[in-house]
């Protein structure tokens, strides 16, 4: 039986960006969903019942959700080709310590250096380089944050440069060379190419949201 | 060569608790390292720099944080006995949801209820309960969340007993009985009475942070 495979997303998540690489790094074909989340499909809730966010993965018909986990279930499933989490097991231990504290410091800075101004967003943007500045110093000189190959860690961030392309691009490429460098290796690739969406179209979203948010 | 395994810990961590049930359960030995909080040791801040928080797991000399991390990698490297993770794909992904779930929906539930008063306490309770009955969904006619086995989701819900014990003993026991069951079977396990403090210190230990925070 051929797999069925159907992702419920949304195009500018971050989240769901993340699935989308990995499913490409792994040729899945498979049905992608847009979701409008002012006015969620009953498909998603019934998939979802808990949290009712997208990404949520679907294969033959039973869902996954929550980006890391989607990630790391993709990984095992398809594991013949592109393997995203390292085979050492202390490596895969860090890996997964680096996309926790991913998911825990640079989500919400990365949220808030678009939705507030002024001293918010301030320290919004200091917590969300620090923290780029971190994760640089564990990329080192390597090509991948697992070394010679794109994984797991690589494509959990990636979708953050949105971020750093809109706030701190001059700042990073002086402060963080090598970060700058991982980001233009990332983007050559054809799966993230395909599985991003346009950086112009990315920011108008989110210039759109921000002017919800802060000015109204 | 020996494994030399060291866990940094604070007692009535619920986190740290995961961690000592994991390594009871595999029959590991390791020394165990009593951190003071307020005054945290040289050797937590060498091993944790980004979070600088306990448990921490040395396992020959390398450091692995967070608790539902630790306990993944004790189980892929100790893989012979007691498994912990599923070994089917899905159900395996369907335990790291439920524990992320944990995570995010119980633990501040928990400790907001015995860190604030009113109305703010009383939302807590209905949060922590609410993620009760939810995950006793989960746990339906069986004897443990993975099934006949004991399992990471088990040991990853376990510690929060102490909250329902001191503050929804009864309702819980009226309107969650299979959850109340489950808890039994847990604590009647000699790696979990071994790895669990007594609950009159917990409790007194959580009545003491209480006056601190709520009364002073």
């Amino acid at each position: 039986m051929a797999d069925e495979v159907i992702l419920l997303d949304f195009w500018p998540s971050m989240f769901g960006m993340r699935v989308r690489i990995a499913l490409a790094e792994k040729g899945v074909k498979y049905e992608y969903k847009e979701e409008d989340l002012k006015n969620k499909s009953p498909l998603l809730l019934q998939m979802n019942p808990v949290h009712k966010k997208i990404p949520v993965l679907i294969h033959n018909g039973r869902p996954v959700c929550e980006s890391s986990i989607i990630v790391q279930y993709i990984d095992e499933v398809w594991k013949d080709k592109a393997p995203l989490l390292p085979s050492d097991r202390y490596q895969r231990a860090q890996a997964r310590f680096w996309v926790d504290f991913i998911d825990k410091k640079m989500y919400d800075a990365s949220t808030k250096t678009w939705t507030t101004e002024g001293e918010e967003q301030e320290a919004a943007k200091k917590e969300f380089f620090e923290a780029l500045k971190t994760l640089e110093g564990q990329l080192g000189d390597k090509p991948f944050f697992g070394g010679d190959n794109f994984g797991y860690l690589d494509l959990s961030l990636i979708p953050f440069y949105y971020t750093y392309e809109t706030f701190g691009k001059s700042s990073i490429e002086a402060e963080c060379p090598k970060f700058k460098a991982w980001v233009k290796r990332c983007l050559q690739r054809e799966t993230i190419a395909k599985a991003l969406p346009d950086e112009k179209k990315v920011l108008e979203h989110a210039s759109g949201m921000r002017k919800n948010l802060v000015l109204e």
